[in-house]
C-alpha cells in the first residue's frame, strides 16, 4: 500500500519505519524541518528495500496514498485535519484518546487507532521499526465504520506484528483511563513522598522507582492525556480512591495486619494472573458485533482474510498469566 | 569476623553468601530443614574461599560468633529473640520496620538494620551474594546505641558494597512508609482497574505493569509490612490521598488540561531529579549527631575507620539525577 505518516515523533517515526520494512511505500512528513532532516538522513542509511520517503509538505506526503496515519499530538490535530479536507483515502491515527478525535474527523473515511506502545524516550531518533511487535493496537469500530476499511487497516497493522483489538471509542477511552491515564496520576502523587525528604529519596528503591516511573513524563503531556479524557479518568480514579480509602480505614483498625489482608488478596491474585495467556486461535466472521465481542472478552485479531471477510482471532485463557 | 545469620530466605541467604565472599566465617540457620539442605548443597558448590556453614540449631549457629543477623520475618522474631537471651555478641536485623523490632530486643546489644534490596523472587534459591552492591542499608542510631557497635556493623556492611544510611528507627519507619509501603497499597488499588474488565487487561501495557508490579506480592506480606507500620503508613497515605483528591477536583474543572498541569509539574521535576547524584566524598567524625545529620540530608557512609573513629561519607548533589 501507499501510506502517508504525518508527524514523525517516536510513534509516527516507528510506524513509518515499520511500514517501509513491511514492503509498503511509506512517506513521512513532520512540521519541524530538523525532524524531517533527521528522518531523511536515517532513510538514506536504511537497508535499500526498507527505505521510507520524507516529503516537504503535507500535500506532497498525501499524494497518491491509500492511507494516512495521523501521528501528531492531539492539540495539533485540528490544523492537520484542515489540510486533509477532501482526502479520498483512509485516515487513521495513533492518539491515546479516541472519542475526541472521532468528533474532529467529520466526513473523512476515519478509523481510530491507538497502539499501546511507548518508551521513556521520544522523537524520531528513538523510533524503532520493531516497536509494535506483540503490542496491542486498538482499532475502533463504530456504527458508521466501513468494515472493509477496518479490515484493510487491521491487515496493515497485524503485518507489523501488533495484536489488533476491536473496541468502540468509548470502550477504549474507559479502558485506557484505568490502565494508562490513572497510573500517571498515582505516580505523580506518590512522587510527593520524597519531596522535601532527602532521607526518603536516598532510601527509595524498586517499589518507588517502578511506582513513579511515568511521573517523569512531561507534565503537559500527562495533563493533555488525562484532561482530554477527563470523565473516564475521573470515574477510574474514583474507583481507585474508594479502594485506597478502604485500605486507609483498615490501617486504623485495632489489628491492621489482619484487617488489611482480605482487602489485598484479590489484587494480588489479579496481578499474578496478568498478563493473560493467549488461548487457541479461532477463525471468526468479520462482523462488527463479533469483533466487538472479541475485544470485550480480552481477545484480539492476529490476521485478516479480506477476500473471505474472516479474521484469525485469539482469546486469552482465563486464570493463567503468560509471564 | 564470625557471623551467624538466622533465617535463610532471599535476604538472609544473600547476607550469608555475601559475608562468606567477603572473607568472614558465616554460619547460617533456618527453621526449615529443606532450606538448610538447599543452603548446605549450595555451600558445597561455592568457591572454596567463599563457603558458608549451615548449622542444625540456633545454638550451634550462634556459638563463638561476634555478630548475629536476624533475617526471619517479623512475626517469627519474638520466638527467635527468646533463643538469643544472654547472647553476648552484637545483634542486628534486616526487617523492614524498625521501631517494633527495637521494642522487642530488650537488653541485647542491638543495632537495627534494613537493606533496601529485594527481588520479585524469594527463598534461598533466589539469594545472590551481589544483592547489596550499591543498595542503601539503614543502620539505626538511637540515644542508647553504642557508637563503636554501630561502626563495627557499618564496616561489615560497607564491605558488602552497600551504602550505610544512618537514621533513627522512627525516621526510618516514616521514610519507608512513603517510599516502600504506600507503593504496595497504590499498586493493589490500581490493579482493581482490570478486575472484571478483560478489554482493559488486554490493553494494559508499561504504565500498568510498572504501577502494579509489587501488587503481586503475597497479601500477607503486604499486610504485615503496612499493618506493622500502620501509623506512619497512614500518614504517608493521607499525603498521597490529598494530592489525588486535588487532581480529582481538577479533572472536573472547566478546562481540566490547564487545571491539571501546575499540579503535575513539581512531581515531574522531582522524579526527573531522582535518584540523586553522589557528590564529593568527605571525612566525618563518627559522632551520632553528625551521622544522623548526614542521613537526613540524603547522605551515606561508604567506609569506616574504626581506629580514628571517622567515616568516609557521601552527600547527594542537589538538583541532578544519576540515571
Amino acid at each position: 500500500m501507499d501510506v502517508a505518516v504525518l508527524g514523525l515523533g517516536l510513534i509516527g517515526g516507528s510506524v513509518l519505519q515499520a511500514l517501509a520494512a513491511a514492503g509498503h511505500r511509506a512517506v513521512g512528513f513532520d512540521a519541524d524541518p530538523a525532524t524531517r532532516a533527521t528522518a531523511r538522513t536515517a532513510a538514506a542509511q536504511a537497508r535499500s528495500g526498507a527505505r521510507w520517503q520524507v516529503a516537504g509538505t503535507i500535500r506532497d506526503a498525501l499524494r497518491d496514498t491509500d492511507v494516512c496515519v495521523l501521528a501528531v499530538p492531539f492539540p495539533a490535530l485540528p490544523a492537520v485535519l484542515t489540510d486533509l479536507a477532501g482526502y479520498p483515502g483512509l485516515v487513521t491515527d495513533v492518539t491515546s484518546i479516541k472519542e475526541p478525535v472521532r468528533e474532529l474527523t467529520g466526513d473523512l473515511r476515519y478509523v481510530g487507532g491507538h497502539p499501546m506502545a511507548g518508551k521513556e524516550t521520544s522523537g524520531f531518533r528513538a523510533a524503532d521499526r520493531g516497536l509494535f511487535v506483540g503490542c496491542a493496537w486498538v482499532l475502533c469500530l463504530e456504527p458508521d465504520t466501513d468494515t472493509a476499511d477496518w479490515l484493510d487497516l487491521a491487515g496493515l497493522i497485524t503485518a507489523l506484528g501488533a495484536r489488533v483489538v476491536p473496541a468502540t471509542a468509548a470502550e477504549h477511552d474507559r479502558a485506557v483511563a484505568g490502565i494508562s491515564h490513572v497510573p500517571h496520576l498515582l505516580a505523580a502523587a506518590l512522587t510527593g513522598v520524597i519531596e522535601g525528604n532527602p532521607l526518603a529519596a536516598s532510601l527509595a528503591a524498586g517499589s518507588f522507582r517502578d511506582g513513579t516511573r511515568v511521573a517523569a513524563t512531561r507534565p503537559e503531556l500527562i495533563a493533555a492525556m488525562c484532561g482530554g479524557n477527563a470523565d473516564a479518568v475521573g470515574a477510574a480514579l474514583d474507583q481507585v480512591l474508594e479502594t485506597l480509602q478502604a485500605l486507609r480505614t483498615e490501617l486504623s483498625a485495632p489489628d491492621p495486619v489482619a484487617a488489611l489482608r482480605p482487602l489485598l488478596a484479590p489484587a494480588s491474585a489479579a496481578r499474578a494472573a496478568w498478563p493473560p495467556v493467549p488461548g487457541d486461535q479461532t477463525e471468526l466472521p468479520a462482523r462488527k458485533d463479533v469483533l466487538l465481542r472479541l475485544g470485550r472478552v480480552g481477545g484480539w485479531v492476529t490476521d485478516v482474510d479480506r477476500e473471505s471477510r474472516k479474521v484469525i482471532a485469539m482469546r486469552p485463557e482465563s486464570g493463567r498469566n503468560s509471564s
